[in-house]
């Protein structure tokens, strides 16, 4: 798994805490976390296709949450970033070699082994289906919301002084 | 995930049907799944340094199960052939950025994006842990056994004929 879903559900909880603020441009994303902001655009797009994010155009554009944190869980930011491909891929290799000479239709039926590796992943989509991003919301530390909001005013309010300030 | 659960998996369940006749070589588990067999070879010596397999050198030589099938887990070779390392890397970007601003030990906890991350991967690990070569076999087509012991037993007959058979 790549870096994307750390970076996504991080994003997506900074997201949650500046709602009032969004939306929030990438570069500032990418400031908060110490991110380089090209790449973190690049892995916020399919975020933005999957709804999970809703992506505003524009000078003042940016991003905000697609939904409510209650109702984007992990899966959905887990499928956008990584894809719906399973981690285990079957190649039907008992088909080969030896397998040629099965008879009766010996693989009619799906691979026991793919069935067994497919039923793991099953759990681990249905734990990160039953998750939300409310839930990391309330399991998060208390000071960081308020820390991120006076984080993100400071640095808007730096940015749009005269840029006389600073030079007397 | 690499092709190494699939090959690991498949030679076990041949394996197993061919008990009787081990150890048998990784050319011949090659052989059975069309498989290459140098990097076969290297694929299977992480199970048996977990002691999925044994390895038995010698002319002779070769591989047999480690210990009854009903004794191996999915979760053995998977672990044994992809590493311990989870699938979700925590790289703590929260304490980048604006997190440097953080004080009052915010990030005493471990962090709860992680923690969900880790969840799911359990999920998927008690999975794997829950099922065993034994409950493969069992799910096995019922022609499978016969069909590789076969295999296994004309092609050894061929291999150790005279020199001479075929020429005259």
């Amino acid at each position: 798994m790549g870096e994307g879903v750390e970076w996504g559900l991080h994003c997506c909880l900074a997201l949650a805490w500046l709602d009032e603020q969004a939306p929030i441009p990438a570069g500032r994303l990418a400031e908060i976390f110490e991110l380089p902001p090209v790449y973190l655009k690049k892995r916020l797009q399919p975020l933005v296709k999957a709804g999970v994010l809703v992506s505003v155009a524009g000078a003042r554009g940016g991003y905000r949450l697609g939904r409510a944190p209650e109702r984007i869980t992990l899966m959905d930011v887990v499928a956008a970033v990584e894809g719906a491909t399973e981690a285990f891929r079957c190649t039907e290799i008992r088909q080969r070699g030896a397998g040629v000479e099965a008879v009766g239709g010996e693989f009619a039926k799906p691979c026991g082994v793919a069935g067994a590796m497919r039923r793991a992943e099953l759990a681990w989509r249905r734990e990160l289906a039953a998750q939300t991003i409310a839930d990391l919301l309330a399991v998060s530390p208390p000071g960081a919301p308020d820390r991120i909001r006076r984080y993100h005013e400071r640095v808007s309010r730096w940015r749009t002084m005269p840029s006389w300030v600073g030079r007397e």
